[in-house]
């Protein structure tokens, strides 16, 4: 299974596609969108929109993962980012991924094992755990941990039905 | 030349196509789009993308306006306005039409003449300014009144440049 995750912002949208092989987890693909700041609001969303889709196109995943987010600076900056958001998560659902949602903690919880760690125990627990050897933007490490987070639920699911159905 | 005004939502997104004719504004089309709420959030969002798509298709607006949005109830309320937002404006930027933002003050100065006017009274103004008969669903009103304050915006920027070309 194939998962694209999606660290969504108006400056940065970081992705990352991370495939699950037994109980290997491989990065297929990561990095940050960044709309140039040059174009208005509206082409700026396309941007977004257009490379979610590309990157779709090109690394095939199965289904799409989103951080929920439940804080922003204020109303304005909350705005901006459901904005970014809903163009990401739109390429998404137009291209036929179903998309799913979890909390940071939820995220933090299923990479780190600790709701509360910070940035750079997420970055560097997810190098770790896909075997990174290059640098890693934090938007695109974000993005790979919500990825991750999402194979760790459906792995689980899948456990669980298998002893149901024992 | 004909603008579409898109009144952003999770719940209710108004939209209303004016034309103007010389000095007449003709409501070409309007109405309210209603996301079923049985479906997925991503699928409510598509839903959106996809009945603004259908609008443009049909009534051939040249641009867009949309209303810019300062205050929400709260941050979550903000992130589901701008998802909501994204998917209308990512329509109208994907099919070719410039977007346009105006804040409600605007659009209030715009069609009452007065900046702090209440919605029932952009609603009473948005029915006699375009002659409509029938009811009007408020969100409709104010995606109407949007795209009269653009057009007016439009029609000002022409007149003055007609007089500086003299």
């Amino acid at each position: 299974m194939r998962v694209l995750g999606i660290d969504p912002g108006s400056r940065h949208t970081g992705y990352g596609v991370v495939a699950a092989d037994g109980q290997r987890l491989i990065a297929v693909a990561h990095g940050c969108i960044q709309p140039p700041p040059d174009r208005s609001f509206a082409q700026r969303l396309a941007h977004i929109h257009e490379k979610v889709a590309a990157v779709i196109d090109e690394a095939a995943p199965d289904e799409m993962a989103v951080e929920d987010v439940f804080l922003a600076r204020n109303v304005k900056s909350a705005l901006r980012l459901g904005e970014a958001r809903g163009a990401a998560i739109l390429a998404g659902v137009r291209m036929g991924l179903s998309v799913h949602q979890y909390s940071a903690l939820q995220v933090k919880q299923a990479v780190v094992g600790y709701g509360r760690a910070g940035k750079d125990q997420v970055t560097q627990m997810i190098r770790t755990l896909l075997a990174l050897r290059t640098s890693l933007n934090t938007h695109a490490a974000d993005a790979l941990a919500v990825a991750v987070c999402h194979i760790n639920t459906r792995t689980s699911q899948r456990r669980w039905k298998s002893l149901e159905s024992r």
